[in-house]
């Protein structure tokens, strides 16, 4: 009975085990999470109450990439100083925010929403891949990039795609595989290894 | 500019700062609890808001002992089955909810909100401790358990309550030191060993 929520009250009780549901938050974190804005409410519990109400009723995906706004189609969509001859497909919205973090990419974006698998029954059609079809016909972009995860399931997502892509005429990439900027040879995988061996460059 | 929030929407940004301002929590991990949440919109965002909201509406610092309840008086407080001949001093919140996950205390408390500290200019008069004073001389306990940790300023803080409570004639009793259940004594600190050696009991 080590992590059982509080008995001071219901509404508490609530409150940690809903908390507790969020990745990275156990049941410890929780509470400790729930003392600290009980103790800030006017700081911190009531803005987040109304940033949560808003994201509720305002966050969708987009329909055209599948990103996560406001505003549809989505900012990133309707930006005109993008490049639109470029489209990089990701697995999630999570990877496409770390890719406008790293501030290098300034063409468009196609959201998956995870990788074709086999052993959880993730087929095509549970993906967003004939948006994705369809958007390469009709917009005829001159390049998608496959920034799916260098994972066995993300590898055999971008062989698919490739395989779907191939027909419509657009030219294919995928991100480099290599030593990690700041990577020691030393914590590295073979198949890491290996394909930096043989992806090298002149000096 | 690695732990920038996304650029797509300031609603998402508001919300993952708030987020990441949660102990336990940092912008990493807010980033993902917010896709999370955006993800599971019916099944967890919906009911955080609403516990939240309830929360921020209805808990509040019990006027007597400084639990926090959507009750005042708080549910402990007002517990008849409760032993009100003791009281146990815990510094904060999340150690009144330690004890009573463990089970085993059926007394009341007292939360103080902190120890002394010298060094964070902490005194008597920022901590509920003039609450303690009183209501030890109006509801006359039997005993006053003090149980802040077992730290410099949590024992500054059992001793200064000691000079202010024994006056008063009451028992004044302190949790025991030792090895913790399960604890291997390869790992533990001198002060504890020391404390266990002094407080040996026939076997």
């Amino acid at each position: 009975m080590t992590d059982r929520a509080p008995v001071t009250g219901n509404e508490i009780d609530d409150l940690v085990r809903l908390l507790a549901r969020l990745p990275g938050l156990g049941p410890r974190s929780a509470r400790r999470a729930v003392l600290q804005l009980i103790k800030r409410k006017e700081s911190l519990m009531a803005p987040l109450v109304r940033a949560l109400q808003t994201a509720l009723e305002r966050i969708a995906p987009c329909p055209v990439c599948g990103n996560l706004d406001t505003v549809s189609p989505c900012k990133l969509c309707t930006d005109s100083k993008r490049d639109r001859s470029v489209i990089c497909v990701v697995e999630d919205v999570a990877d496409l925010w770390a890719l406008e973090r790293a501030g290098v990419y300034r063409g468009l974006y196609h959201v998956l929403g995870g990788t074709l698998s086999a052993l959880d029954g993730i087929g095509p059609e549970d993906l967003n891949v004939a948006g994705l079809v369809n958007r390469v016909r009709e917009d005829t972009p001159g390049e998608v990039i496959l920034a799916t995860s260098a994972t066995v399931d993300g590898q055999t997502t971008a062989h698919y795609l490739m395989d779907r892509l191939a027909p419509l005429g657009v030219t294919i990439t995928q991100l480099a595989h290599g030593v990690p900027v700041g990577g020691e040879l030393d914590y590295l995988d073979e198949g890491t290894l290996m394909a930096a061996l043989r992806s090298r460059r002149p000096f």
